[in-house]
């Protein structure tokens, strides 16, 4: 509410292009508030807010930005304060941005960066794509352990001010090797002459470079620290990464799973600030794939014409077989794809998780064959709708959803683990995918036992 | 590799009941790696692990595991070891724990808590459930405006041993105002005999203890701190929140809104681990609900079957129809569900995002629409399978899909807004109950447009 009102009291600032006023006002804020604000302004008004903050705020302010938001600002501000902030910027969040751009622009800022700068930069690109590499910050505190905590003390208050966090303290041999993490409070609470040996206990959790950058989501969750060391594959300490740039990155990956296993590719901007062109570029390709699949249920069913001529009761099952089908094809689905994003299931489990599917299919399948059995059993009851061999039909349905529903949750349980085998993403084989899938196989279980069934008394 | 190894050798010190043994390896683990070789152990076994480690592990370990096998542990260990864990153990992990048991062995537990523990326990629990209460530990540290730094550390040294953590000192006034959050960072980078009051800046990001718990996720992700504080409507500081319980917090929450998004209801266990007749519990009632829900599509059809009889060509398109609607109400749902998890978009954007949609849904419906009347229309050309009259059935399909398309995204984005305005879940709006919903009123529009194109030709 608060915000609101100082909000429209920007807006009149801007307006009236009062630098001042606007001054005064931003100096009262946190550079987390100014994004905030930021992002409901156009990009000229971002550029009088940017020339309106000081060198310690800027970069801050720039760095909680959307990506989108910060290539539009490096293109439109002013080289200077461009350089200022790329400079002043921490490294990981600089390597976020520097990744999405062309080469042409890429380049161009490279050049506004300090040399000291400018390698940090581009050995962080080195990284592939989604490492941890990418993730990390070279900027952090290391200690000797023969020091004692006075001179650890000492040494933070004259060297530690570029340092990301001062929360951990590492404690690394003359050659760079990682030797423990020690969070500072342990510092704090040991005698100023203890030696820093004397508070290490070896036990060190710390990220290989290479790893994904979900191994990082899945160690930070599994162990209570607020940062964690980055190695390489000889164990020398290369960088840092600070669990606040995790739980962004976390929140993104669900969102794209989600996404996914909705049918939409990922998208890259929030729902309201995506032009709606763009949106419905997002959704036309799954859409359309979904279609040209289903266009198979077409064929298959003009395959069965001659059938749904003779026993036009049959059509009115259609759906509710198909989708029984395809609801649990999505509930297998989407449980196995979040466990495995979860690390809780792997490939080499994939026979379990089938036993497991197959024996929830069955009583599932049973469960929902018996009440479609009742239900055309109990209408024949008291109707002639399905004529006088209701109890063929019955058994039909009762029989063809036990069927799909089986099959439903055999194949949304196995074609996750089956995409990630071949290298592609579980959350691929989305909820929409799997039902329409099993819309397909689910005409052919259902027609083909309808055919057992019916032969000689409807068909 | 090397974990499963170590592991192996644990199992044969269980078997052989070698404690001494044990005690002697284990010491060189990590809580959190402890809590990974219980997780993976038997009841029986976790005792004597609990046995074998000293006590400033043993909580620490505790803390780490799945609530499910505290609650089990904590029946089974000893009395003083039950008292020595709990005691120790940081008052928000404890509150997630004693929220999950019956009132039985709630009260067995409160009373192993030393006097003072079960007045914080107690007041803990008093909050609503998830809010911000409830993940909040009162264990923090405050310090004065008007104190040196050096009074400072020397007050942290003497004082900060049971404070969850030290990266962030709070300002209180003599009342307990909040004043000012700084990190310890700044601390050990001033002069030792500048006052903290230099330090401060007055701007701090605080939680209220009654605000929902999703509420500090967002604040989280959006302003950088490893700890906010808690404070009641007044701004009297009650506790603090740390990250590593929002990243765990945050991904329970993605995991329960994805798995209901899949049409299952929220996993408290991982999937391996949950019996499966159990999870079978969680699956059958939505997928009896969707069937139930569907069952209207046969009393839809039975309505029309005198349609379908003398138009079988109609029933040819059934499932290539109602599934279009239902791909197209998922993505809708997905998109709407999520942005209003991230804070995105809110109740009162339900116009915008209403335009939004029949902009999306019409074009993506004419897209699909063009391609169905084309399907149908192209087939005619070399075969006769559509009859003379191919040219209605095309036109019927084409507008059909526009229609359900149209009308799927219209109902999967405004659903879940009304479920939310009417105070529930909008994740229970999930992609198959959408899907659903879709198919029957599809069937209609597909019908109605059929009765309407056709009739005096097919019908």
């Amino acid at each position: 509410m608060e915000f609101e009102t100082i909000k429209s009291d920007i807006q009149a600032l801007l307006e009236t292009r009062n630098m001042q006023g606007l001054k005064v006002l931003l100096e009262e804020w946190l550079p987390e508030e100014i994004s905030l604000l930021c992002e409901s302004l156009n990009l000229e008004d971002q550029i009088k807010v940017f020339q309106c903050i000081d060198r310690d705020r800027a970069f801050l302010t720039f760095e909680n930005l959307d990506i989108n938001d910060q290539k539009l600002l490096v293109d439109a501000l002013p080289n200077r304060l461009v350089a200022l902030i790329l400079n002043d910027m921490s490294a990981d969040n600089r390597t976020a941005l520097l990744e999405e751009l062309e080469s042409e622009q890429l380049n161009k800022l490279l050049k506004l960066l300090t040399k000291k700068e400018r390698k940090i930069a581009l050995s962080l690109l080195g990284y592939p794509e989604n490492s941890i590499g990418r993730l990390m910050t070279p900027e952090y505190m290391t200690v000797r352990q023969s020091w004692t905590i006075r001179e650890v003390l000492e040494y933070i208050r004259e060297n530690g001010e570029s340092s990301e966090t001062l929360d951990i303290i590492y404690i690394v041999d003359e050659k760079g090797y990682l030797i423990d993490d020690i969070k500072i409070g342990e510092f704090l609470l040991a005698p100023l002459d203890e030696k820093v040996s004397e508070l290490m206990d070896g036990k060190k959790v710390s990220l290989l470079v290479t790893d994904d950058e979900e191994v990082a989501i899945n160690v930070f969750t599994e162990f209570n620290r607020v940062a964690l060391p980055v190695t390489d594959s000889h164990g020398i300490l290369l960088g840092i990464v600070t669990i606040d740039d995790v739980l962004e990155l976390a929140k993104k990956e669900d969102t794209e799973d989600i996404q996914k296993l909705g049918g939409v590719e990922a998208f890259e901007e929030p729902y309201m600030e995506m032009p709606v062109f763009k949106m419905i570029g997002k959704r036309a390709p799954w859409l359309i794939i979904l279609f040209l699949g289903e266009l198979l249920t077409a064929s298959a069913m003009a395959y069965f014409e001659h059938e749904i001529a003779r026993a036009v009761v049959l059509a009115l099952f259609i759906p509710l077989i198909v989708s029984s089908g395809g609801n649990s094809g999505s509930q297998a689905a989407t449980l196995i794809i979040r466990a495995m994003a979860l690390g809780e299931v792997t490939i080499s489990d994939w026979y379990r998780i089938m036993r497991r599917e197959i024996v929830s299919g069955l009583v599932l399948g049973l469960l929902l064959g018996v009440l479609g059995f009742t239900r055309v059993a109990a209408w024949s009851m008291f109707t002639d709708v399905y004529g006088p061999h209701w109890m063929a039909i019955a058994l039909t349905i009762g029989f063809s959803l036990t069927g799909v529903v089986l099959w439903g949750s055999l194949m949304g349980s196995m074609l996750p683990l089956l995409l990630k085998r071949l290298g592609a993403d579980p959350a691929t084989s989305s909820a929409p995918f799997i039902a329409t899938l099993v819309d397909v196989t689910g005409l052919l279980i259902y027609f083909s036992l309808a055919a057992l069934i019916l032969s000689g008394t409807l068909l």
